[in-house]
């Protein structure tokens, strides 16, 4: 925006800048909540009425930090959505460029899986009489790994987990993890949750410790807009900035901004492919790359050829 | 006491009734923590230095709630040590008798595993490329589980689990667990924890996630003083309640007592062995059988023949 003022370029369509709250849904579930309430997908008191482990309200915090906007704040209706953003996996490293034409989302399907045990003292319990909740989660978190593995392209994780009582000496008599499964087609991502379903119901014959899955969020694999892609890899060509063509691995708020607008992403290269982490880094001249790209890509989409914005360097 | 104050006995030798702070040692490690000061094996200071998950010391704790003892209030030197527990276990319920007499404690180890692979975002890391320290920590419960259950009368378990950073869309970077084994035989208890670290080996080498393993308190098996024993054999015998041998397979004060006393001690039946929860329950009958177990057996320490106390009803 700043260089597009310097420069006293003007467009056909007005360019916006859209900041989203709460894009990952870490405090407050679920992620892409700010894109998710524009696109309709929730309600302002959905949105407000979500609670953090604390029993905190999203509503509000938003109001206690000052951030709670206004409805006629609201990104209005437009002809395209882009969005910039590192990579945060290792492909365009692998490949060796700077910049990936995104063409689209992976789906993903969260679950919350309580495995329920007896909680008995770690010593007088003999194996065989034992009900232990977390050797039926281990069991459970190995076998989404191989489930995962089996299938090309699919990634499984269990991030979070609690054992009760989580004392050394008593065996776990409740154990409660999430269960994240990601794949770009719809019907493998559904085998997928299948078959830890299949395994949760294997593990609790096996060991008498029941395993209840709550499927509790699920984001349908999203391809981006033909013509806001093309627009893309057209600016990058243009540019000579060498390019691939990558699927998210990852939700961001274009997957519901697509719902309503034409859009596509722009992956700038990380390194190590490390996000969410003290480690993340992207080079400059790798964001530079994709700034400029994006800055190219919303000209071409906002009705200018580009041809008074040079290859600007910040 | 009461009862024989009640009855007007008189022992040869003092009678001492001992309340030790601190058996459990689940807020402050190690357990025992009280009766291992009174046998030499800690030092006031390395006590009173112990501190819980947030901090807090031991030693400004007891003083906090007004438990910190004096010196000169420690029980003195003594003939006999008894103690009179309920079982935590099953072995009474599924021999059907109310009071077991027991023959020593098993030897325990604790360990201390830390599974350190690396934090990435759970989408967009492919598979192959990840360092999941819950995947891996997850085989090493599971391969202590089957460790344990592989060798008579041994007992595993991972009781206490925490991942970082521990929410749902990230892989997890590091796991800590505690684990617990134990076995009677000295070397047996040396043999699992090999298997153990060896198990932690190849996990490590299979995986990329480093394993390191703190084995921060082991407990050498401890058999009681056969006279004791003895004297709760024949003091059951004498009041014809049914008996039956076991070891205990939880840690008890009596452990370092016998270090310093000849010791034994006396179970009474637990209901589906259940304890350390809220359905720990014992019946009346059987509580009763074990305090006058232990009365008797007391009495025949201190030498009184016991022939003026009859079987008491509470």
């Amino acid at each position: 925006m700043r260089t597009l003022n310097d420069l006293g370029v003007s467009t056909s369509r007005p360019l916006e800048l859209v900041n989203w709250t709460n894009e990952e849904g870490v405090r407050f579930e679920p992620a892409m909540m700010a894109s998710g309430a524009v696109a309709g997908r929730f309600t302002p008191s959905y949105v407000h009425d979500r609670t953090d482990r604390d029993g905190a309200r999203f509503g509000d915090e938003l109001e206690r930090i000052g951030y709670k906007g206004d409805r006629k704040d609201r990104p209005g209706p437009a002809a395209a959505y882009l969005e910039l953003h590192v990579e945060q996996g290792p492909v365009l490293e692998d490949a060796g460029v700077p910049v990936g034409v995104v063409e689209g989302i992976v789906g993903i399907t969260w679950s919350e899986v309580v495995a329920g045990g007896r909680a008995d003292h770690a010593g007088p319990s003999p194996m065989a009489l034992r009900q232990d909740a977390l050797v039926a989660a281990a069991r459970l978190i190995a076998g989404v790994d191989s489930i995962a593995r089996s299938v090309e392209g699919a990634v499984g994780t269990v991030g979070r987990i609690a054992a009760e009582p989580n004392v050394i000496n008593t065996i776990p008599g409740t154990v409660t993890m999430s269960v994240d499964l990601r794949h770009g087609d719809p019907a493998t991502l559904a085998s997928l949750f299948a078959g830890m379903e299949r395994l949760a119901q294997e593990i609790a014959t096996q060991t008498g410790v029941t395993m209840s899955i709550n499927r509790f969020w699920t984001s349908e694999p999203t391809p981006f807009a033909a013509e806001v892609v093309d627009a893309v890899q057209a600016s990058a060509d243009e540019l000579g900035i060498q390019t691939c063509r990558v699927w998210s691995g990852a939700g961001h708020d274009a997957k519901y901004m697509q719902e309503i607008v034409p859009s596509a992403m722009i992956f700038a290269r990380s390194i190590n492919g490390l996000s969410h982490c003290e480690q993340e880094y992207s080079t400059p001249e790798d964001l530079e790359a994709g700034a400029n790209v994006l800055l190219r890509a919303a000209l071409r989409l906002a009705g200018i050829a580009g041809e008074r914005v040079t290859h600007t360097r910040g």
